[in-house]
């Protein structure tokens, strides 16, 4: 099976970065706090594998880089040489950019023509694997807006940031299904399916 | 063991209750669609009984009335004669008023001297019953801002309402320890600690 899924850490305010972020600190002051949980024994982010591994994932131009307007194409990624990505990784755009081939598989295509176009084109390449929404906040909500995520998986860290964009902001009254739930002292796991 | 406790229903995107809040419609609009719960399998509320129970109720004015200012005496709860209390309940005011005895256990009280107040108060009266801090949002996030809080619990609706009081907005970054999980079709139970 393949599908459509967004599995995102999110504070116990419901934030996916605090607020205040910046180049020297891309995950805002505080942020960081929700990541504490990495490495413990609920860590099945996509980076360490899952059942069904994600063959492509799409990701806002925000969670790609800092910077706006026309690309700083000495700007490649947060991630230096190798990201953690593995797969062709989508990056939502206004501006057209040649793709970005990097070492151990990922390589960054540059898509300008909207969500549903992007998830296509993800979903052409991902073969037999999912397509993850990687993020940020703002690109979770549109696609959630638009009835395109299968699973919504929240990794629900036990602080409070206090400031920062919320990907369940700014989608109005959605109904879920509660699929799974798994918790542990670090972070808890909560996996919905949106009702059609 | 007599803990000072809350346990409160909140949509996916952290709220209390929906907004569009009004005499006719107490939980906003929408906002009901969180109380979809009641009654399902993990309905362990204060009002279905749990194994220690609450002996007394701290609630924000908000939570008891829709009126403002000098008191209508008129007014008696959200909840008819017999409220689901049956117990006292501390209601923070700036106005006086007399205690107010309703059929089935329930006393509303009215103290203007703030949470603090509230808080000693039902301790005294719970005896070896735990303290509950029943809401609104406002109240839930002066007592766990106050750090008066001891154990916290989400009942998480598998619902987005898009609008409304979240209680863990406006408490800056705090640390929590998750303590128990548990999930059906209906909601999802998170129990936390806050951290000293």
């Amino acid at each position: 099976m393949r599908i459509v899924r967004c599995d995102v850490t999110v504070s116990l305010d419901g934030r996916m970065a605090a607020s205040g972020q910046r180049l020297e600190n891309p995950m805002g002051e505080g942020g960081m706090r929700t990541m504490a949980w990495h490495g413990s024994e609920l860590d099945t982010s996509p980076f360490t594998g899952t059942p069904n591994p994600t063959g492509a994932f799409v990701m806002g131009r925000n969670m790609f880089g800092p910077d706006r307007g026309e690309w700083d194409l000495y700007w490649r990624g947060w991630w230096g040489d190798e990201p953690p990505y593995h797969a062709p990784v989508y990056v939502l755009s206004h501006y057209k950019r040649e793709p970005l081939p990097m070492k151990g598989g990922t390589t960054f295509h540059f898509v300008t023509d909207g969500i549903q176009a992007a998830l296509e084109q993800a979903r052409k390449t991902a073969d037999a694997g999912d397509v993850q929404i990687a993020g940020g906040a703002s690109t979770v909500r549109q696609y959630l807006r638009a009835g395109l995520l299968e699973e919504l998986v929240l990794h629900v860290a036990p602080v409070t940031v206090g400031g920062g964009e919320r990907p369940l902001d700014g989608i109005g009254a959605l109904d879920f299904n509660p699929v799974d739930v798994a918790s542990g002292p670090a972070v808890t796991r909560l996996k919905y399916r949106p009702r059609r």
